[in-house]
């Protein structure tokens, strides 16, 4: 299991990229629309932020968060070749999992969430490219 | 500029070091108490989780942060090679420091956070091994 992302919930994508990419030299590697939000990945020599802007009158888990946290980190995702056997190693530990089974993400990936209640708070995301 | 790891505020750093090793194939590397906490690092194949408990009647950030929020993703730390320049390109991007100079934090490493106020919400630690 490899570090993939920390996913960052902002209301200033474009904004954020900039200062990152200075800061942090994380240029972006890939931008899209996804899922009612505009995403920004900003590379790292090993990994991304990945930055999760809310569409105008977008609705979800992400406009939701920042609704009650404000911007901030999000999640994090982990990579992994085999999202199948991830899932169910997860299971068999005794994570309950948000997708039972990979559903698409961005950038063409598939991606599965862990309940946070079951991991200590934190929002672990599986991703396999 | 890459991942080294993400930092999770707990409670009970021992349950959740058991649950994240059988959950996302993540065993212990390194153990401490350190500045008021006791300290898990979990390895990753390429990185780390960080897990941090306050010891009993500490105080300082991590129990603040448990206190507001619960438990949960409290930091991102980005490795580099040299820490004095990691945080010269911070400065010069606009970013707001914590930490001016380098500390000696927890596994014996150099670090220095950024206030998150000037980076989108995100607590982002350097850190120089």
């Amino acid at each position: 299991m490899r570090f993939d992302h920390a996913g960052v919930a902002t209301d200033d994508a474009d904004s954020l990229a900039g200062l990152y990419a200075a800061a942090f030299d994380a240029p972006v590697a890939h931008e899209e629309e996804f899922d009612g939000l505009r995403v920004v990945f900003l590379a790292l020599d090993d990994g991304y932020f990945e930055l999760l802007e809310p569409l105008p009158d977008a609705d979800g888990a992400i406009p939701r968060y920042l609704d009650r946290h404000g911007p901030g980190l999000h999640h994090v995702a982990l990579a992994t070749d085999d999202i199948e056997a991830a899932l169910a190693g997860a299971r068999e530990a005794g994570v309950d999992l948000i997708d039972e089974s990979p559903r698409p993400g961005a950038w063409g990936h598939d991606v599965a969430f862990c309940h946070p209640k079951s991991t200590g708070g934190v929002l672990v995301e599986f991703v396999e490219h």
